[in-house]
């Protein structure tokens, strides 16, 4: 090593050493016919000083002038700081490094912007120049920690007895799901590979293999026009096993994100993980990945409705629809009528056509535009099944269930934040069930599985199959943490009988089946265990476990919602000889 | 979980116990009354008896109709086997399971072929059924193998405060190497992305944002002509670290090395592994990656070829080439006059227009049929040289250097295994050192990088760079095991006049070079520390940790030779519509 030691290990009990170290030019400041630099590497930042006895004015000079992000190298020894002079929030603070000269490895042209300067340019120069964004300290930060929330993950498995194994990136295009990314076959003219968009079908196969207990972080890919927190290319937990029910799974899970929540976060999660079913977390919350750091559970007042004079309320009771609200706590003073009216805007978008509301007053009545409308009793009674306080502030929607439970969990995320009902660092997973194994498409109105068509539905709801695909609930679950889907999984069908039922509803003939999945449904008729499994998306552990909310700052190399990198200018043009092999032609036309 | 133990855990101190077991139907044998079943999992074979007293005869019977390879559960108490029924090669061979019925969970089809059965069908019906050959007791061994041997190097690397960091899968097409598999773009209507050949550019960019020490096991991609042992997706150890040099990154390797070999096959590696440079592997051994596990080097004897009669060995050696030869001791009498004739066949397929040979008699003197071409004293010459013993043959090629090296390369690994002068589990481990920086291409005359363009040259030969290119070596390393590359590395340039001299004796001008690497060159310039690393292949660490030949047998679902996944059926074609998405068009006939 060109070095002795890093730049975070020198201590007091160094004093006096001869060291070597290597860096950046993190900061220079020129002292007292002195230079100082704060040397940085990844382990820390230590002052360096060129300045007499050891060095001259020639190489005081010299070293005043060694731009800023330049690597060095430094030898000399390790000194106390003057009194007065420490730095209590380095954990270098009490020394510095007392050198003759430095030497110059590497000059750095004047950057762009600096990792440690306060008013950071915008993303997308970050992102060209991500060297240098890397080499910001949140950056590393979610790099390391990124990397250690991986290999804790690792080692529980491990210690579980799961077997890693690797599963091909050049796949077979199956068009169920979201597009593909396609890889043209240069070897077989006209054919193609597929990325996968997970290893599912293929650790279905390693169980009929018999390995009985697989892991593997798994790079995904799906070529979909991107959200926000959506990456073209994305990593996940993925692991399956044999001979398991939905609560083995959970289980195992519990237990991962105990180890980690502890390892990373220093923190203590209570075991088992909360469950509910589905229909509970949208009775309750409206939403299936429901952020339990807080409360405000949504409450139905449809009974009262159903008896006001209030129009509004009535007609929406009347033809069968919800009439739920949620409690501010103590809110009322918190929002004046502009912000009221903001945050009926905002509901809007939901597709709610209003919002309701009612404030409780100092004497415990309820005050609102609309509560002319409603008799005491009535109102009485919203306060009553709201358990409203003075101060409080209720809010309604009076819609179809769908939107009530969209527009409330909306507006109740947005309180619990703006009420700072949990705290920045606060972690709050649990488990949501029993998930509706079909929904509607609703461009076809076919019957489309809500996780994918292996999934086993509930052996209690086997008879619903034919008789009432709605109600039938699936044997899956998913992981949420602060109100995100961090994971999600499903016990499969084995049983090729109930796997030909399941396509039958989906409008999926036989031959379609054997043509899309042909080779699982094979390997299901030669001895396939009962067997389940879960898949945890790791961009959003990093980001959760990090407190972080933007999914390009845990990702090195991200791509922006163009799906492009602008470091590497990925993608861009070939030779036309490459697509010539390819046996291609493009369709596109260039601008020269 | 459906059981309570696996097939491989139950022993003489769980007698009396009851327990569940699941599994499959690995044998069934019919006997007296009783139906015996050997239940297999991952983790052992555990004897299943449904007889009396526990079963009745319709239990029986229908235990004696399920079919092999199906998954059975079966519920039962654990009893000591009869005195002379012991199996001592099996770990639960001193127990039975005695059961009154078993569960079928799942019913096999006739299978093609059955993983205990000793004559294997060809590969291509087993890679069809691969679900059916991963349950073979030596596939399953190699997959574990393979997850403990990737464990150990994440541990290792852990331990060493590497950062484990994901770099892209779609990145950029770089022309430089191999052929790239290309990713059409959608979103951006006739750009590609590339799968990556390596890392190599990420992780210099990590180096340059300050990373200090990345580690990754990353997948890469090649659309190469496949070789026996290449497959189009493979798999490194891949890492790079800043402030080091060529020792630095081999001792850590060694330490690597001894852990692997300690931990997965319990073999003590002397540290540190024996390093030899370039020429001398050339000159030794005829190869870059020599097999240490024998000696038996080549001897140059073309000092006595320029003074004997003999007209061929005198004309190689007056036109500058070369005579050289192998001892292979003891082997006189191995090798008839026919077998000779067959090893003269064998190394024109190398080049060689032929092979002389001598036997040294019971008396000392050299036999052969071209032995009165020579004078006794140069015969006696070529004895000393060779060290030649009563009863060896001396074998000998007289040609250029690369071909007399290519040759007795060959030559050398033949007799090595057909004179079993290593045995099947020997481990060899060794470093070549210093290769020279650049080739000629045969087909341009251009000179190319033997490693890559950013490869850095050794510090006292840079001046050669402009001198004499052919000369100048680089800062490389490759670690071989058992005669295979194993891994290989480089020093990289950081540098940017070193890389421009570099590129300029490629004959890249600036321009193509912006173009290329574009993105590496400009992060170079904002500080890149001095920075190295290594790729291992871990494919092949498998394979020969595992004593394996066929690649394909520490590959899950591996590719075949053409490319293609027998199982998958991929590459496959897609529908028109996802092409046009794509912007693109085939330009290949389907047939019909």
């Amino acid at each position: 090593m060109l070095r002795t030691h890093t730049c975070g290990e020198l201590r007091k009990e160094h004093v006096g050493t001869e060291v070597t170290l290597c860096g950046w030019v993190e900061n220079r400041r020129d002292h007292g016919g002195a230079v100082f630099i704060d040397l940085r590497d990844r382990y820390g930042l230590t002052q360096v000083v060129i300045g007499p006895p050891e060095a001259d004015a020639a190489q005081i000079d010299a070293a005043g002038h060694v731009p800023a992000e330049s690597v060095i190298l430094v030898r000399g020894k390790v000194a106390e700081r003057l009194v007065g002079k420490t730095n209590e929030k380095l954990a270098t603070g009490e020394i510095e490094v007392r050198c003759p000269e430095l030497k110059v490895l590497n000059t750095c042209q004047t950057p762009p912007f600096t990792p440690s300067q306060a008013d950071l340019p915008g993303e997308d120069l970050r992102l060209k120049y991500r060297f240098l964004d890397l080499r910001r300290p949140e950056m590393q930060r979610a790099m390391v920690l990124r990397s250690q929330i991986v290999k804790t993950m690792r080692d529980y498995f491990a210690e579980h007895n799961f077997i890693d194994v690797e599963t091909p990136i050049l796949g077979r295009s199956t068009p169920e799901g979201a597009r593909d990314y396609l890889v043209p076959s240069r070897v077989h003219p006209g054919d193609f590979y597929a990325l996968p968009q997970s290893p599912q079908l293929y650790k279905q196969i390693l169980m009929v293999a018999g390995f009985d207990r697989y892991v593997q972080v798994a790079k995904c890919f799906r070529d979909e026009d991107l959200r926000a927190d959506r990456q073209p290319e994305f990593t996940q937990l993925d692991l399956e096993m044999s001979f398991v029910d939905s609560d083995d799974i959970m289980g195992l899970i519990d237990g991962l994100v105990a180890k980690t929540a502890k390892e990373i976060l220093g923190k203590d999660v209570t075991l088992p993980l909360p469950r509910m079913t589905y229909e509970e977390a949208m009775r309750r919350f409206g939403h299936d990945a429901p952020d339990l750091r807080f409360g405000m559970e949504i409450i139905d007042v449809t009974s009262v409705a159903q008896k006001t004079e209030f129009r509004v309320f009535r007609a929406v009771a009347d033809s069968g629809n919800f009439v739920r609200g949620l409690r501010a706590v103590g809110a009322a003073e918190k929002y004046s009528r502009r912000q009221i009216d903001e945050l009926t805007e905002f509901v809007k978008d939901f597709g709610a056509k209003g919002l309701a509301w009612f404030r409780v007053e100092e004497d415990g009545s309820l005050w609102s535009p609309i509560a002319k409308n409603f008799e005491q009793d009535h109102l009485a009674e919203i306060k009553s099944l709201m358990e409203g306080e003075p101060g409080d502030l209720l809010l309604f929607l009076a819609d179809s269930w769908e939107v009530t439970c969209k527009g409330l969990n909306a507006l109740r995320k947005r309180l619990g934040a703006e009420l700072e009902l949990y705290k920045p660092g606060d972690l709050h997973c649990s488990w949501v069930t029993e998930f509706p194994m079909f929904e509607r498409d609703e461009e076809t109105g076919r019957w489309v599985a809500m996780h994918h068509p292996f999934t086993a539905p509930l052996e209690s709801d086997f008879d619903k199959l034919e008789s009432d695909p709605k109600e039938c609930r699936a044997q899956a679950y998913d992981l949420v943490i602060n109100g995100s889907e961090a994971g999600g999984g499903t016990i499969r069908i084995h049983d090729q009988a109930i796997q030909s039922k399941v396509f039958e509803l989906m409008d999926i003939d036989e031959a379609t089946a054997e043509d899309r999945f042909g080779f699982l449904l094979n390997a299901l008729r030669f001895g396939a265990p009962p067997h389940g499994g879960i898949a945890l998306g790791i961009d959003r552990w990093v980001m959760l476990f990090a407190g972080l909310e933007n999914i390009r700052e845990v990702i090195a190399f991200p791509k922006t919602q163009k799906a492009s990198d602008l470091m590497t200018e990925a993608p861009g043009q070939v030779d036309t000889t490459q697509l010539t092999e390819l046996h291609l032609r493009t369709l596109a036309k260039k601008a020269d």
